[in-house]
């Protein structure tokens, strides 16, 4: 690994505009930091246009497998120096390793050809923590896909990415879609859609869980918005027994996730 | 309202200071940001030595029932400039309102004092953000109380005050608690005591049940500490249907309370 080149003044400037949301968008790519990322990006066949590690992983035998597999996928490998790691990375123990990857982008039509599952529906959420994080648990309990409504926060947003832990290469996110439409079209599919609200009329533990079955998730601030709750078939709710204001929006997922996943769908139901 | 006082020099010179943990710990005093808090910490009876609030609010009459209970309690009321509030402030869209409040200990007997509940164990959680939020899932889910080990991050951190979203008022939180002995003494209680972890050896959908029910949840790189773990009569999994390298703690805390919540306990179970 001691030929590698230098990062060049065109290739910092390019990580360096990835950064801002407005170049991201006109170039279709964004940036991955970190190793775990980097695995996943790779494993699963997602499109590189460089990578740039410090020099001490560059010499570590502990990275030589994930750098190779790259190198084999043809991704350019350049060294970094810290300072300019620090001037790309917003994390605070910045993981030695940064890539420019290529958005991908999925049609709902794409989604809506799995005829089995689950999908989560994301309808307006702001906090790219929380979007990284309902991705991942969206993962954790084998969603076959996210969808985001056009009020929610940028998928490629580095915030979200590294929340979402390289679940974000696991599993198919359309973005900008317009759910109201989305969920007409999963009703005509015979899925169960139910929206997920602080005073939603059924129990969590009443929601039909059908063959196809999609929650929807609203805003931290203001939940789900009333178009998307008069489409969507069930209102669920999450009983509480404290003092609590709300749940956060991705524990609340998860609660309610879990519950579909360890129930067994009911043919027709 | 018209009467109110400018913030002087010294409660400024405070404020600024209690943004620094070492000023906290130090005081033994916190700032609560935004009206929400501050109507939590005014019905919970928490003692709060100031309250300072933007113009625009101390004329607002939808906030003139909150500053008038603020009044009866004693609670001198300043008026601050959005300078200052900026600079006291971490959150982006300061709410116009913050007050210094007491910090309460809890000592690990009152605790155990009760006999019948739901007790959340954290051990070693460093991100405010995710204290914050199983403060605030704990106290949806109905528990007795909170407990923090020795390596957890800072419980009145600005980011954890914020996250627990008043919760903090609510239930009983004790900071640096020597879990191991905590946990002893909540199986001489006749405690059920289960640690979270993504090996662990029991469904949580096993986990025992029973009036005094307590979960022990770890830090987000590398769970709950040997001892902890072992100290635990149950060490239980949330099971992946997905890819996800793991789920957030809060969220996995919160799958895992709504099922307990959710269980009748069974008498001497």
């Amino acid at each position: 690994m001691n030929t590698v080149d230098r990062l060049s003044t065109s290739e910092l400037k390019m990580l360096r505009s990835l950064t801002q949301k407005k170049f991201r968008q006109r170039e279709k790519k964004f940036i991955l930091e970190g190793w775990r990322g980097l695995k996943d990006a790779l494993n699963a066949g997602w499109r590189l246009d460089l990578l740039a590690v410090l020099r001490s992983y560059l010499d570590s035998a502990d990275y030589a497998g994930l750098l190779a597999q790259a190198q084999q996928r043809r991704t350019p490998l350049r060294e970094i120096s810290e300072k300019e790691l620090g001037e790309i990375s917003m994390t605070v123990h910045a993981q030695g390793a940064v890539a420019i990857a290529h958005q991908r982008s999925v049609e709902p039509d794409e989604l809506l050809a799995v005829r089995e599952g689950l999908f989560l529906l994301v309808d307006g959420v702001t906090d790219p923590g929380n979007l990284g994080t309902l991705i991942r648990t969206a993962d954790w309990f084998g969603a076959a896909g996210v969808v985001l409504g056009r009020g929610s926060v940028e998928l490629y947003n580095e915030k979200v990415v590294r929340s979402a832990i390289g679940s974000l290469f696991h599993l198919p996110v359309a973005e900008n879609v317009e759910l109201v439409e989305f969920i007409k079209a999963l009703d005509a599919a015979g899925a169960s859609v139910a929206a997920l609200a602080g005073d939603g009329t059924t129990d969590y533990r009443d929601v039909t869980v059908r063959p196809l079955t999609a929650l929807v998730v609203g805003s931290e601030g203001h939940g789900v918005t009333p178009p998307v709750r008069a489409a969507s078939a069930q209102v669920v709710q999450i009983p509480r027994s404290g003092k609590a204001e709300s749940l956060n929006v991705a524990v609340a997922c998860g609660v309610v996730l879990a519950h579909v996943r360890h129930t067994t769908p009911k043919k027709g139901g």
